[in-house]
């Protein structure tokens, strides 16, 4: 792979690192990743895939894509690099109708939030293929969704976590590799177990909570007028209360057992700052307090 | 009172509402609430009073203030306004120093987070005085805090509560709602039991939560690296346990009853969800996700 912006001519005739890309599911995350390597030149033809016409329609008039497929096996004829964006309760599905039309050089990668569902997904489906499956999971996203939602530099800057297996092919890990760090991504390389139980903490737990405390509020009778009264600050705590009820439903699920213990302790976190409050104990909600403000301060504030 | 904005020679000679303002606590809400009144020469002398003289010295230095007051008795005398803006636990003791030293003109508000406490405090505490006390709460803040937060908008088409009782004076009620309506806040009055239960509903069980979320996450022995691992949704999710300890630990401790009810209607929703997980019951998570996302999108959008 060359890189060579400056010069235009050059760039034009340098082979781009990937003939054709194919995206199951333009949405935010599979728009923004055909956009960023387009942007870069970094794609001949992109090809999208997905359940929604009219989404895919808005994918070709906003180039994100340049060809609809008609269906899965034509699709992937002949691709160099298929990603899957679709909600993980899709991703064994998409694998298997796939699974018999992968040339033997095509590389298949995802972007699912849990990986190691994906990855049993993945070697049940794909078979002799399953080395060239690179399991990876881009930090990044805003509550909304669809591909009029996707701009080139969602990935900028952002962590780009892959969680090959024993089988996967250095190859394929490094055309992955090569292809999200153009897009502007920090490629970091984890254990599968240790990404599920990493985001089960600072991703799928936050998004549980803030749901159950939306839908919390909205049951009394009188929610219209609560809402009314809230603020900034509660605007903020509920924005990802916002995101894909059909996404994150698929992310609990998936990744249930990471889920359970991350919201287990913070139950029972919850519990002793219960008793705390029942027996107005204010030095102890004070120093819960200053230990959330200090450990923010030191490790959240924006750099 | 007479506005006109457009003549400055004659909105100099108009008497301003205020003839002096005593501020207790100079930080975000009594330093914005004095700017904002400065910015519509609706106040003629502001005397800050408050434990941090570095604090009294910035706000005098930045304009807020022009008097810094040497005790709580020569701060009061004479003074049209005493605005308390002090976290919850000081609020009984600057009323009983204060108590003593007040004209018969002298009208005390507060800006309290809570406020059948604060009534019951001033009810003891003002004695004849207590007619001439207006529960006041406006809705606006910032996880900020000190005088160098403060800043003159803070209050624009913000709400600010009135929970007057029976014995409240008109008159002052009146001096009090037109400061606020001065500084650009919107008026609104309701009864103090129900502003408290409801804001224990929409404030101070997000901030509890939020707190306790944040410290959860800290308490894991590779704390450091999750948090390098969140990304802006959890940013934002976490932003009000960045929220003062001192002032949160008085608030929850004042309205320790109401907010008891929130947070065990929470957990007990949080436990339902809890269940649906474990069953792996993929329909009933998506239906909770999808009414918090419709009662977010009806309710919270901004307009």
């Amino acid at each position: 792979m060359k890189k060579n912006p400056a010069k235009k001519t050059r760039a034009r005739a340098v082979k781009p690192l990937i003939g054709k890309l194919v995206v199951f599911g333009v949405g935010l995350i599979g728009g923004s990743f055909a956009l960023a390597l387009k942007k870069r030149r970094a794609v001949a033809h992109v090809v999208g895939v997905g359940r929604s016409r009219a989404n895919l329609l808005a994918a070709r008039r906003l180039g994100i894509i340049d060809e609809i497929a008609s269906d899965a096996a034509s699709a992937v004829k002949d691709a160099d690099l298929v990603l899957l964006a679709v909600p993980l309760g899709q991703t064994r599905a998409v694998l298997a109708q796939i699974a018999p039309h992968l040339a033997p050089h095509t590389v298949v990668s995802d972007a699912g939030s849990t990986k190691r569902d994906v990855i049993d997904s993945a070697r049940r489906q794909l078979g002799a293929a399953f080395p060239r499956f690179v399991p990876a999971h881009p930090i990044a996203g805003t509550e909304k969704s669809g591909a009029t939602a996707a701009f080139p530099e969602l990935f900028t800057e952002r962590n780009l976590i892959l969680t090959p297996v024993a089988e996967t092919s250095p190859g394929a890990l490094k055309l992955v590799a090569a292809a999200w760090k153009l897009a502007g991504a920090r490629v970091v390389t984890m254990d599968a177990a240790a990404h599920d139980r990493m985001f089960a903490l600072v991703s799928h737990l936050p998004h549980l909570l803030s749901f159950t405390a939306v839908s919390n509020i909205a049951g009394y009778p009188d929610a219209k007028n609560l809402f009314q009264h809230t603020g900034g600050g509660f605007r903020d705590w509920t924005r990802i209360a916002g995101s894909s009820p059909e996404m994150w439903r698929d992310i609990c699920v998936a990744n249930r057992d990471a889920l359970l213990n991350a919201l287990d302790s913070y139950l029972s976190d919850l519990e002793e700052v219960r008793g705390m409050l029942e027996a107005s104990d204010a030095a102890a909600l004070e120093a819960k307090f200053a230990t959330a403000r200090a450990a923010r301060a030191k490790w959240l504030t924006p750099k």
